[in-house]
């Protein structure tokens, strides 16, 4: 879920560089203690992978809990070696001097729940056969995978977090937080998030399960060591990834124009540079994704309602306390404007103190990966805004 | 590509009510002249197929032809049986009173070539392997299908067309129509519809064929007689289905309603309302379709430039002459009111006389497949008034 190619590394954000954290390593964190899931199962035993970034103060508040989003990860900034190509997925937003500044915070990401890149998931071996889950993992929610990183948290020392953040399903987890955990979050950092998935939302996701489960090679999903389902994964991502970009995006970047041709090819093969540019990346993200976890988050995103039970969102947000930050972008029609300020009245209403602000973009859902000065800026003035305020004693 | 679920049929468009052309016939028309097309090959035999409405005036000057959209057949209005559940796919514009006004318009429809609903198609033998062409079928453009279809008209004795019209693709082939034969056309209704595909749109097709494709069953395109891709296919349906609707209307009509449940099931059954809603679309679709031609025609409808090889689209339309209707609809994001606006500007550039309205509607894309009183208002306005001008002789 980045726009690798429009995604211009500077020197300093090189490995070494004044605004890079350098090279980092994921580290794991394995507990035996079943966790009771929102499904009524219990799952153990639970390894998460972690990273951090910057210095746990000796007060241990200034801890901030970044959530990925759906095909993210735990490596969220730096290289895992000085040679790597790539930074990792959110490394414009989380360095010496950037909007999450790993000189005054005490930045960590968790692989969620139901990964494939390192935490327990579909993939992994179920203790019961000797063999991975595959179906037998059980359905989670974006609830289950909060939690389990709270008892994390908890491993690490750190009672209560300065902030929790994310963009897309790592805003919804950052709601879901502060919700569930009102003493231990001074604040929330909600961006391109909604507080529960429009229908159209669901029906995209559902279109991608579907585009997997019936590719043949996914087996009921017990194709580990086999064929994976590689075709119906990308179709997948494919649909997924238009979802991500903007119309106005689309036409500025490819238009009508035709790749490496003079002239229409009348055949099927790839003619526009927007199918091109699709198929690389339903091609590249098979490389790098299980398509059982994207079955498993895609559905936990589909479950995901912060007013779950309650007659309203108003209502349901009665105990959420954490001052927020929200932020949407104009040109974003998966999670849309609308959405945000629905979310933002219901916390306006219960008195919680929020900021609300819809950056002008082109560059749809997606916006929240690529360099945006706006968004640094907020994301720094509110960080350094509750830190004095915590710092002042001001936690509830 | 209709919402069937919501396509009430009032007694007076039953066969036998005052509003309906009653049962109708499929005709159909085969000429062994070769048709050379775009991509440089020909085609022979041609077979197209084809219903008419109403009566052809003595001075042959009442002839309304309607394309059909990406998923329609010839099949406009009326029944085939006075059994049948459902009327044509227009049916609700079309007939004695109708926005096209049976009793006083000859209409013609006509299944294009590709489809698969009788007219020549990858579906059809192949006259030089007895077998059905699949994948040696030629790529086809709409201006092939207009083509053809002007053969067809020629035969029916019509010299010029009172109007040109559509929705969607159908559209596209009336703007294409009326920029090839100025001469035989006194005016064009362009029913959300655009000038050329956008990138995303294109994007959206892509993604489709890449599901039909990928599906093993698919076997190049040499499926007959074998299983066919339909999972593929029911997945492309899906993905376009989602295009046709918006946000909103998807939002009121299944919102985050279960299905048949009270709870979360927790698996990756059909849970929410609108996964029942679009696998039921999609399962429905396999039967009435062919994935080839659903191939060919998304194809044919990406190829699609009114621009075409000139610098500009008020360049391109400096022949047409056609007085114009254009139409769209609010919510429709596929084919989105700008792209209208674009079109009409052009056509204006030029001195055509063009009326432009944009009807406000939370249908998205299939609005004008719907009931619609303005819409109908607006054709039958429209219609009779470029009527009265050829009857007094006002043809250029």
């Amino acid at each position: 879920m980045s726009i690798d190619d429009v995604l211009d590394i500077e020197q300093s954000s090189r490995p070494g560089g004044e605004h890079s954290v350098g090279v980092v390593e994921t580290r794991q964190w394995t507990t035996d203690v079943p966790l009771r899931l929102d499904c009524g199962r219990s799952l153990s035993p639970i390894t998460q992978v972690y990273e951090t970034y910057g210095t746990l103060s000796p007060a241990r508040d200034n801890a901030v809990l970044i959530f990925h989003a759906l095909t993210g990860d735990a490596h969220a900034a730096g290289y895992h070696d000085p040679g790597d190509a790539r930074p990792g997925w959110w490394d414009i937003m989380i360095g010496p001097g950037k909007g999450f500044d790993t000189d005054r915070y005490f930045v960590i990401c968790v692989n969620v729940l139901g990964g494939c890149k390192g935490s327990t998931g579909p993939g992994s071996v179920n203790p019961e056969t000797g063999a991975p889950y595959g179906l037998d993992f059980p359905i989670l929610t974006l609830g289950d995978m909060v939690r389990a990183q709270e008892r994390l948290i908890t491993h690490l020392g750190i009672e209560r977090l300065l902030a929790v953040a994310g963009g897309s399903m790592g805003g919804m987890m950052a709601l879901d937080w502060a919700l569930r955990y009102p003493e231990r979050t001074a604040s929330v950092i909600a961006i391109a998030t909604m507080a529960r998935l429009t229908a159209q939302g669901i029906a995209f996701n559902e279109v991608g399960r579907q585009a997997i489960m019936s590719d043949p090679n996914w087996r009921r999903g017990a194709y580990y060591g086999e064929h994976s389902p590689e075709a119906g994964l990308a179709v997948a991502r494919m649909i997924a990834h238009i979802t991500y970009l903007s119309n106005q995006q689309m036409h500025r970047k490819f238009g009508r124009r035709l790749q490496d041709r003079d002239a229409l090819g009348y055949d099927f093969g790839t003619e526009f540079q927007v199918e091109s540019y699709l198929r690389y990346q339903g091609n590249a993200f098979v490389r790098r994704f299980d398509a059982n976890t994207y079955l498993y988050i895609t559905k936990a995103i589909d479950y995901f309602d912060l007013a779950n039970g309650k007659a309203s969102l108003v209502e349901a947000l009665e105990g959420y306390r954490a001052e927020s930050l929200v932020v949407s972008f104009s040109s974003d029609w998966l999670f849309p404007t609308e959405e945000s300020r629905e979310l933002v009245r219901a916390l306006q209403a219960n008195g919680v103190p929020t900021t609300f602000m819809e950056i002008p973009s082109d560059y749809g859902h997606d916006a929240f990966f690529l360099p945006n000065d706006e968004l640094s800026e907020a994301v720094d003035g509110f960080l350094s805004h509750v830190y004095a305020h915590a710092l002042a004693g001001g936690q509830p």
